[in-house]
């Protein structure tokens, strides 16, 4: 007898019928002898249809307000969940962020949790019931709504499953787990059956969009094993767990690609030493993060610097920018957002060498200039042409042999 | 300078565009310097839509669940008109029925309140904020989310005056205020200025519908000034207050219809005195309230009885009624829903004789034949058949004088 965990995002409860699934399949758990906690996420569509209605109001909504809003989507899965599993003969009841408590910071759209008073799910388990909890929402020390951000219906499963010692956090969701890379634009692509907290929050952080970050991080810090699994079927999916001797024998566990990025090219600056500060200063002091940076080295007393930002924040960014290029004495800024990030990530690169020089090479043979390069202890990354996007993919995920069973050496 | 509880049904905020006037509503009263708490009624349509939601998961949904859904339509209403007031430049913040604290009972879909902490509302106005409160629920003991049944927004609204001793608790309708009878079938009907508690909460009763009669109840233990008016227009409504002198001279104030009763007609049971009460203890213990009765005189050995119960309890009354009226020995029972109860109401009647023979006269000048009756200090109620219903409500509105501007005398 175990304590589980599940997960189900917007789609595994987009309709009445398919809420009837999870509650037969949280109900096959508990015939098994299981304690069952549920997390649920808006039905599909609900949330955007909320945050309309907000848009509808303002072109700026305050947050406070929003967050109010958009916790009722989770607020009415949960209660049609538990409702599916009464219907279906078992025992359930809902609870909310506020009631659960799970206790977040007053970053109202964005909040990170702080502390979760489990007492509450147990109390309704001991009952014999099936605790159905809304996904994506807390409140905060005022007792406000707060809610996680998108995909935050996956940090409240781990946070929870951390919270009451759960022996698993399965995570449903219409793939089967996590791959090598993109199946849909890489057919060799396999499921991988165990990957590590570090690879997996690599991979998240460099686009696969299968679990959400802070969710791994989470569950790295507490421990909390987690199976990424499909809820239309019952075959194994992947299970994301702490480093093991056997993970290190991978040199790349998996290819990710990210198109959200944008590329500055900062032109003509004279080569002082404040220049670089003054620039990204100015660009940190607006809350807009800068990825991938690279200083060329130039003969003459000029220097070209080349960063990423992300698409979404150009628009905002190009005025200020331009502003600190002129005042820094840059000759021209020029913007790219025709730019994609290739990644390869893996444990196994800490000790093997050559891996980066491998990937270059690999990239050079399908003729694809490299505009940049970043690196950590177990990932490198590319920014190269959009339009190589697939073919930069397919020679990565091949080249390391990771479309054979056996993994990539 | 004085403390303005404001609240809006379900048509009042049915659009963004009419949660704009609400907003705009609430920031003339606070320009001339008043405090506000606006309470409000999910969107028109939205509490439906919910519970249809509910009733496709399960034929019998459970209450407690129920209420966590339909809690949801006032959530987003609440943050909603908080973002509208927002937009017209005023400062606001939605507070839900478990923040506000407003304590209930435990009985799920129709709980009553128990106290208000008023706390939360106060610091909001200490604030310089209006406050925007999530009308028809709250919370129980345990931290359930309960809802206080339909129309409960006006309950909320008076409850919350009551608790923070506002001076006056404006419930704004989609009709400019209380009439001496039904407007759509009475062309004379005439707006009532002042109505005190009592009779408001008999027409409430008898079938008017503009307020709750919980919300009366309320307003009349606590003495809050009630005053409802239209949310389309700036004309005074209906005030409905403590009794006073001058309308102890209104002999009658109002009439009322309702249409949702069924009679029954139980005959040829033995003239003994268990009879009666063994009929009606049944009844009573299957929680079915039974309204006008009469025990016919006969001269035989035998006796009649008539009651009405609620048209939507017959269903489910019918079989024990006929069990129970095989058991006392009665040869027959009839039913009928062609009926209509049609009442008379005033402060004036306990001292002015001879207003029901009145009544009975004026229903006679129509041909109109009377079923049964029941009167109590400040009503009398006649049963007719229900194709007689403008008729006699017309000849009881003008025979009565409400038609006139001095009203019924």
């Amino acid at each position: 007898m175990a304590l589980v965990v599940q997960k189900f995002g917007g789609t595994s409860v987009g309709s009445i019928d398919r809420m009837r699934n999870v509650a037969r399949r949280a109900l096959r758990a508990r015939a098994q002898g299981h304690d069952v906690v549920l997390i649920v996420s808006a039905m599909s569509g609900e949330t955007n249809r909320l945050l309309g209605l907000a848009h509808e109001v303002t072109g700026v909504p305050d947050a406070r307000e929003m967050d109010v809003i958009a916790a009722t989507g989770e607020q009415v899965s949960a209660a049609l969940v538990a409702m599916a599993v009464q219907a279906e003969g078992g025992q359930a009841r809902s609870l909310l962020g506020h009631q659960v408590k799970i206790l977040t910071d007053d970053a109202f759209t964005k909040a990170r949790i702080r502390a979760i008073d489990g007492s509450m799910i147990r109390e309704t388990l001991a009952e014999g019931k099936i605790a159905v909890v809304a996904g994506f929402q807390g409140v905060d020390a005022g007792g406000n709504i707060t809610t996680l951000g998108r995909g935050g219906s996956d940090t409240s499963a781990v946070a929870v499953a951390a919270a009451i010692n759960a022996d698993v956090c399965e995570i449903y969701t219409d793939v089967d787990g996590v791959y090598t890379t993109d199946p849909n634009i890489c057919s060799s692509a396999r499921k991988i059956s165990r990957i590590s907290y570090e690879e997996m929050l690599e991979l998240a952080s460099l686009g696969a969009k299968v679990l959400q970050i802070r969710s791994v991080e989470l569950a790295m810090k507490y421990g909390v094993a987690v199976h990424v699994r499909s809820s239309f079927s019952d075959v194994e999916g992947t299970w994301v767990v702490a480093e093991e001797k056997s993970l290190e024998d991978v040199v790349v566990a998996g290819v990710a690609y990210d198109k959200n990025d944008a590329r500055v090219h900062v032109m003509g600056a004279p080569d002082q030493a404040n220049v670089v500060a003054d620039l990204f200063g100015a660009i940190a002091d607006r809350n807009i993060s800068v990825d991938m940076i690279i200083q060329s080295a130039t003969t003459g007393p000029e220097r070209a610097v080349t960063f990423t930002v992300p698409k979404s924040d150009l628009t905002r960014a190009r005025p200020f920018i331009e502003e600190v290029a002129k005042r820094i004495g840059a000759t021209e800024v020029r913007y790219d957002e025709d730019v994609v990030k290739v990644s390869i990530v893996g444990l196994g690169m800490r000790s093997h060498a050559g891996v980066a020089a491998k990937m270059f090479r690999l990239l050079a043979n399908e003729g694809i200039n490299i505009q940049a390069i970043s690196t950590s202890e177990i990932k490198v990354s590319c920014l190269i042409h959009a339009k190589y996007t697939e073919l930069a993919v397919r020679a990565l995920h091949d080249g390391f042999g990771l479309a054979n069973e056996a993994g990539g050496k």
